[in-house]
């Protein structure tokens, strides 16, 4: 096949408008999905107020994911906002490691309900993790190659690059704390998360 | 890490725009989703007209929570869309704020078919109204933010501002109403929101 | 309260590009929601290929009302973009008329359910019928009412308002002889919506 | 009825932008409620985390058909927005096979869960394979038609529209290669996408 031809018909189109309208709507369905996460019971009969209550109190561990996952993706689809915001040009390479990490993002309302329902299993806080840490090293795989490969608008100095990248570690390392946490215990290993934020501030 | 370059990074991209693809998403799958609050059954064999009629029927109050959930999250999809008419900047407590809110506005689906569930419990209709209540405080905080700290477009004058402030604080005091309301009849306490709609066509 | 103050902080944002963006998202959820009504069984095991194979011949009424329900929305749609294609202002009644109109769009996911489960029996099909009959009337009532307040961009003609208004009422019809046939035939009553593009294909 | 009115009143919004909407919306939500295919159990008491291990590992297969098919929706999605990078003008045929292949896009998560859970069963992977052989041939049909009926901005000489012609019928070939392979093992039948993958990779 011409090559040329071909190599046209796949360049032509390398802006980022496209992948960003599928990153909005993977995450605005993903963060809605999770609250199919809580789910309405069939109480026995007599149902009462009481056990109601009983049951909503029950569901508080699945409120708290439910929460933590939100927020989570609300600070993935921030970076990625904010990181194609110097992106401009896109190609091959770069739309399949976004396509990976979207992968991984709608996978979360999977394992929010699995860390819901057995939060304080080990298995299920580490699936948890792993998909979360498969989030912030795509992430981060992707500002790196989009700055290696010269994706973005203005050239970044290599300081400003170095400093962004820290940013985009942090994410991946506190998910290896939590990962770690879970050998401690499993029910406090998100935690983890909040130390992040405290982090941050107190940085700031 | 060097301040300057950090600040950069974060409020380089601070337009509204990014969040309001990700508000527009979040509220069209929220209002969808309430469908799923009515499912369709397995009944009993052998199926007759009359059943299936007496089935329907008994749906009518998942109906009507259906209609009223769609009804107001479509009145808050408005005040937004007024509110960031109006909003040209953003920073990172406005975001969260706003991510915030859109938690509350993904957990409609589920107050929604807890209250369609267990309309006659006052707990069921607490969470509703309750979760109601924070989607209107937040929205207030919100508006009231985004003035105090200069995002607005053109500088609202003190006045019109506390005349819109107004507005913003009618459905918290319909959500404390339909509240109160419970203690007298749980099933009754949501035409607090019908009471809304007839006082603003008085006043208009 | 300051009543200019008022009516500029609601009719200052009265363009439909806002509503626009609702209906494109509540219209492809619908969409895609249908196809929650084709389930994946738990089969009796041992399960063979014959087994398998019987079940997806049991699913076939499912899978036509399925593309039906699919077509038909994807006709709404349509039809809602030629409208406001046209249609260049909003107002408050006219927001609600389009509001009204989703909630019934939203509502075909589970009309769909029920007549892919009970086809066969008047009072499912009915429920389908009539939901559809809503959206077609609401689109005309839509309709109806931009052209009489002058929201449309360029002033259509008496002749061809009234040409469109004709197109607008072919659906009703087809939703009322839908109605009618179930009277006979309540598994056959959704052939009406063929006879609706033939009929068109027949004008053309 | 006046038919210069009609033809007005259709063509008039004759161009591609609405549509694309559509695509993406109904892409991001099929692409996100694949995971529905993986579910949380009920895990018999008492839970350990051995049980939710073997509750993970069982799941493989369905994590395996989870990432097949989002990584195939991705293909469709490019290449649609390749296409439709070229694709400037519209019409009421166009607008249809559009629309049809949209109905099997939003299938996808129904196949995917039916192979996700009898995938070592030839009925099961062949309805998987010729719900894509489905979308693949409609996706030929749309540029075909389009290429033919002028749709295109700058019109394409005969010889790269012969290249890119070749490129769409490869997913149709590779469909009937796994459906070919499901007569030898249901089980390894989908491993022909990812020859396709290497096919390319050789190819470039």
């Amino acid at each position: 096949m011409d090559t040329k031809t071909k190599k046209d018909l796949k360049d032509n189109f390398m802006t980022t408008s496209r992948i960003e309208t599928l990153v909005d709507g993977i995450f605005a369905i993903s963060m809605t999905l999770l609250v199919l996460n809580l789910d309405v019971p069939q109480l026995v009969s007599p149902t009462t107020n009481l056990i109601i209550i009983d049951y909503l109190i029950s569901l508080i561990p699945k409120f708290y994911v439910y929460a933590l996952s939100f927020i989570l993706l609300a600070v993935f689809w921030r970076i990625n906002h904010q990181a194609f915001h110097r992106i401009k040009r896109s190609n091959s390479i770069f739309t399949w490691i976004n396509v990976m990490w979207l992968m991984f993002v709608a996978l979360v309302p999977f394992s929010t309900s699995l860390m819901g329902e057995y939060g304080e299993f080990q298995a299920a806080t580490l699936f948890f993790h792993f998909n979360m840490l498969c989030i912030g090293i795509l992430s981060l795989i992707s500002w790196r190659y989009a700055f290696k490969n010269d994706l973005t608008t203005v050239k970044l100095t290599e300081k400003s690059y170095r400093n962004s990248i820290k940013v985009y570690m942090l994410f991946p390392i506190v998910c290896l704390v939590a990962i770690a946490l879970t050998f401690i215990s499993p029910s406090w290993s998100s935690l983890a998360y909040m130390g992040m934020f405290l982090f941050k501030k107190i940085k700031d």
